[in-house]
């Protein structure tokens, strides 16, 4: 059972508003263990949705069509639709009836456009809008079918959830398929994607002919790399159990191969990690930031509860702010000497128990005689002091951003060192 | 000249990660006016990425595939293009050497797998690689071409401006296809977008029948409502006219009807707003932040010369931050005062001319008996204090981040009433 999502509209190929229900529906269909290999987005043209409609029903079994079901003249999915079943679209009583009673209750005069919602495919079932005035069509083409909603995702998932989920269920289990899909992504910073593929390529490789368990890599830009580990069971706790051990098999790889580089698993971000160990150690932190210019402030203020441990920061851009407000002795202020100043100085003036800063040059020019990419984090925890010296790849704002997360993670790994 | 976008990633059926690339595609495409009419997903799966692409080629005369040429077992892409062109991959001896070259560099061994990216289908062209590792291609097919550029959109987006669309223009001069696509983006904060099509709408009504020139509202969440313009002129410079004709008109009535609401055009932030108002002013300026904890200074610090006029801030966490370091009186740290007297603090304590603060409740619990998105924002200028109190909407991501740009845009116009 394979569906293939077509979402309709220009708007879409223009690039003026993302495609939220793609991705929405290729969500609901992998936990629905429902394969999808194939997404389209088609224009408001009769023609070309009928092209995307008849190619998407020769290399899939199903279809969802998303849009195009509004009572303006752009809206022709309805008719694509017919034309691909052969048949003529019937104006629907009952559905009539619906429409102007939606109107009437809000007391307002209904716009007559608003009857073409009404046409319904010869031979269509129809799923009751009970958010808008489209209705939902369920279609059948030969042994296959096309479901069409509207595109409004409020609309959307409603009759995703309510009729064509349990629909495709229903078809997936007559064909006696039956899977669960469940993915777990493993977080790591400090790795390039081709050295995580080489650590675990042993195992990638042993599982070329496994179809139940995958492993992806995901560059996921200033976030660091993602492994995504993903596995087929006969429901979702097989499928959580043939993870769990995937994990275990991956982790060691990857840790024996280049350390401690996971930081988190699936929505835990680098922040999350630095409170959980400041919390264990019942720790407060404070932080002095030149380069990053506030972002690992307003990172670590993300984490719930942050004020149970985070007092608070110095954005010291101007050099003057780091002499006379943080105490750096006059001087060049990309190095460790400025980093280390800056964490005990920022300790100092607000009152916390540890303190991390970063100094460093965004580029493009260099400063202090230090190329662009040069960043030093400062470290004053327990009374002594630390620095972690860093060369970023990237323009100015890249720099700004690798800054900040490689910060958190000295911090991570220091915690970790130190309890 | 129709062009298709391909858009290659099991993450993306997956719905793991949005779209972002068919998007900013589409946008481009549209500006340089050339026409798409599909857009397509496909995992990472060789016969699927295979009839996507001869799919794409039966119907569009161009296609850009985005993903899976990255240097592990999962990228597939460029043995599928070959496959498409019926040659054999062939190893590039230049790009070995430009690869190897990446690495050492950087002082890092380089992976085996890093070669597969110098595999190349025998008769295509390179895109040299700027920003990574992996080369573009540009492939021909025929009379059609098939554009392969990595997924990571830093490095998609700088291939495209390099090396695709100006081939593709070459390609679309030759068919003696001649129309532009030009368009201008109004940025506004403050106003609904409901507010701002009936400011509006007098003007929209006249271009229905209009075939030149479009307008159309963009809610780009967090920045503010976007007024685009749209037009299709004969050459550049024609479309350029009709744009500076029409921003015209358009700005009278959205001043009219809703006040100073415009901040910036295309790509200018509300940061860019307040640096240019700064620097005329010759001032500095230092902020002292709680709910938006960093996220203010880290939007200032991306100004290009942020140094000239951004002392740098305090990041008063915890209120005994603002008591002790900012000299807040100690009592509720959200109101007009405390917010007025963080303003005051950081002016003196950093040396600046001027000082903004902004202190709120970002929820869902209420503070010192405020209710969850009441946010008031300080202001110290010349000698006096001033205050604004806001009440924002949303979860606690969306309430620091209206917050930041409403305390910028309120330094902004406090700027223009002072000038």
């Amino acid at each position: 059972m394979r569906v293939e999502v077509v979402a309709v509209g220009t708007e879409l190929l223009l690039g003026q508003i993302a495609d939220t229900n793609s991705q929405w529906l290729g969500e609901q269909l992998a936990a629905s263990g429902i394969a999808s290999h194939f997404h389209q987005h088609v224009g408001d043209n009769h023609e070309r949705i009928v092209l995307a409609l008849r190619t998407a029903l020769a290399r899939s079994d199903a279809v969802i069509v998303c849009g195009g079901l509004g009572p303006t003249q752009d809206d022709i999915t309805r008719a694509a639709i017919a034309e691909v079943m052969n048949v003529p679209l019937e104006r629907h009583s009952e559905l009539v009836s619906t429409i102007r009673g939606f109107f009437e209750a809000r007391g307002r005069t209904m716009p007559d456009n608003n009857l073409l919602q009404a046409d319904v495919p010869r031979g269509a079932v129809i799923i009751d809008q009970s958010r808008g005035t489209a209705p939902g069509l369920i279609c059948p083409v030969g042994q296959k079918v096309v479901y069409a909603v509207p595109g409004v995702p409020y609309e959307m998932t409603d009759m995703f959830e309510r009729a064509i989920r349990p629909d495709l269920l229903e078809r997936q289990s007559a064909t006696g398929e039956r899977s669960t899909i469940s993915s777990r992504v493993l977080r790591t910073w400090g790795a390039s994607e081709s050295a995580l593929a080489e650590a675990v390529a042993s195992r990638f490789d042993a599982l070329v002919d496994d179809d139940r368990v995958t492993i992806a890599f995901l560059a996921s830009g200033i976030e660091g790399i993602k492994v995504r580990l993903t596995a087929r069971g006969t429901d979702p706790a097989h499928a959580t159990a043939l993870l769990d051990e995937e994990e275990i098999r991956v982790r060691e790889l990857i840790n024996a191969n280049l350390g401690d580089i996971i930081f988190g698993v699936d929505a835990e971000t680098m922040e999350d990690a630095v409170a959980t160990r400041l919390l264990a150690r019942g720790a407060t932190l404070a932080v002095a930031e030149s380069i990053t210019g506030g972002l690992i402030a307003s990172r670590l203020v993300n984490v719930s509860g942050a004020s149970t441990w985070f007092r608070g920061g110095v954005v010291s851009y101007a050099s003057e702010v780091k002499f006379d407000l943080l105490g750096v002795a006059r001087g060049p202020v990309v190095s460790p000497e400025a980093a280390m100043a800056m964490a005990e100085g920022v300790v100092r003036l607000l009152g916390a128990d540890i303190g991390l800063s970063v100094t460093g040059v965004a580029g493009p020019e260099e400063q202090d005689g230090q190329r662009a990419g040069t960043v030093f984090v400062g470290l004053a925890i327990g009374g002594t002091l630390e620095h972690v010296a860093l060369r970023l790849p990237g323009d100015r704002p890249r720099v700004r951003a690798y800054s900040a997360i490689s910060a958190l993670d000295a911090l991570r790994r220091t915690l970790d060192r130190l309890a």
